[in-house]
């Protein structure tokens, strides 16, 4: 596979076929402790007092991005193309079979959380990539093919373009206004209190004023921060997090049994100070979030080509039914 | 429904529901002569010497853009909005129970290309809108609801995201080099040789280097135009449109039973040309194509949000096949 540039959009396709991901036929969950050897070398794990895993991550069996080699960047003609290198992991959040982490505690949260932060950071350390997309699909119709609860970390040596296009925009609110753009949102949405959803005092959630799908949330760390690892470095704000997501995503799945939970988070630093002089705006500028993105099975195409989201239900009607459950 | 615009990313969302249409459950095609009844008045058709019409134009009974009113742009507090003002038209391309553009004369073809000529020409003397989008569905997967052949005329307030995106690199390109960006990307595809498809006189047609979707094919004017409603005024030039156009369906339908076609035209001048000062690097760095785009059953989550498309098949390898079919 190698990583391919459009030069008429900038959009980047890995072009050419992954390795097929053999299916397990004999019924066992390859994520369930004691199951280990269905699934690749532990890279990292935490541990119970008693020495078993409690949160396990492993490589992608099938990567879209591989660890091994340089990015060997090379024009073909007018044409940009570099090796898809970077690295695909899967995150087990626990040993049991739990599906979904509403039916995890906040201790339990609380150390999911963390490894995400260890393997970000590990991540980031490496500056062939320039940003580590962290994400979690629920549900068959969200392209979940185990139910096992998991999620997967990409480090990817190009800036995935929607968080492009966040970064261009904050920087340009920044510019203009010398203020968070985020934070401008926040103080708006908690001003109006129409599209929120619920608080606790280190972070705010609501439905975006331009939700792409219905019942869509975001969260958002109250004070300023363009960090996520060193936020959660702060144990009391690592708690908060764990209570509002299980708070949020018991909410989300009382009304969708397939969603997504992506992390924008911001791109490594270490590599952005090549691609933009410095990190100094984008420490001011960019404020990092979680998305939860309800998925619901038509699309149009205006909507699949990402010309216009159309969405049926007004985030102010969805943040009500959201606050009263 | 109303247009919103997220600040973070500014890509817009309709919100609020749409009128359902009602499905029609006698088992007649509404689109079918003689089954007028079924669908709104007719906005415009062409006719046949005994007075039968041959392509009929209508607005969509589930609009997404509405034609009446003003666009009524208004803050809410930081958030922009406007209302959908736009219009929502549909095609039926045949009045026989045709599926499909290869089961067509080249003929019958060219009388579709002067209806899209005449509805964009028509939709662009209104101000309110800045683009046309024209495009067609085939096959449940790409979303088509009505197997008789038709397409989509959307009137758009705003540019849609790809288009602008297009519009933005071709004149950096066009800025820095003096060259249209697709010109260039023509002359190199007709040098290597390696993932053109088909050309005649005036068209070319390839795999482009970084396909989003296997078997995905871009046909382009030769010669340099921004305008499609100009290029095909010439009827030499409209005859060797409809050719390619039938040769290149007929190919891609021996691969796949579901695609988007969709015009990529240049916005709509008089109102462009308050947007951005002049169009004068309009017309010389913009070139107009359209793009087939094959659909696939599954989309991953990266490939969804337009963070990286994936895509198995090699445009090598895909225009090797397509070129000997």
């Amino acid at each position: 596979m190698e990583l391919r540039q459009d030069p008429t959009t900038r959009l980047w396709t890995l072009t050419g076929a992954r390795e097929e991901e053999k299916a397990e036929k004999d019924g066992r969950c390859p994520f369930c402790r004691g199951n280990e050897a269905l699934t690749p070398k532990t890279i990292s794990a935490f541990y119970s007092n008693r020495g078993e895993w409690t949160v396990r991550v492993f490589p992608d069996k099938s990567p879209v991005f591989q660890i091994e080699g340089d990015l060997d960047k090379k024009a073909e003609g007018m044409f940009d193309k570099m090796k898809n290198i970077g690295a695909h992991e899967v995150i087990v959040e626990t040993p049991g079979h739990a599906t979904s982490l509403s039916m995890l505690s906040e201790n339990e949260i609380l150390d999911i959380l963390k490894m995400y932060r260890e393997r970000i950071s590990d991540l980031k350390k490496d500056r062939r990539f320039k940003y580590v997309i962290l994400f979690k699909n629920h549900g068959t119709l969200a392209g979940s093919t185990v139910e096992h609860l998991h999620s997967h970390v990409v480090a990817t040596p190009v800036i995935p373009a929607r968080l492009e296009r966040e970064l261009r925009w904050a920087k340009n609110h920044y510019d203009m206004k010398g203020r968070c753009l985020f934070c401008d949102i926040i103080y708006q949405e908690s001003k109006q209190k129409i599209r929120t959803v619920f608080e606790n005092k280190d972070f705010i959630s609501f439905c975006p004023f331009a939700s792409r799908f219905p019942y869509e949330v975001w969260i958002l760390p109250a004070i300023h921060s363009h960090s996520f690892e060193e936020t959660i470095q702060k144990s009391t704000i690592a708690d908060s997090l764990a209570r509002i997501l299980k708070v949020i995503i018991s909410k989300i799945e009382g009304i969708t049994p397939a969603y997504h939970i992506v992390f924008h988070i911001s791109p490594n630093e270490s590599s952005f100070r090549t691609m933009r002089g410095d990190i100094g705006t984008l420490m001011e500028d960019f404020h990092w979030h979680i998305e939860i993105l309800p998925r619901t099975e038509g699309m149009s195409r205006l909507q699949r080509e990402e010309e216009f989201y159309i969405n049926a239900v007004p985030p102010e009607d969805a943040a009500k039914r959201l606050r009263e459950m």
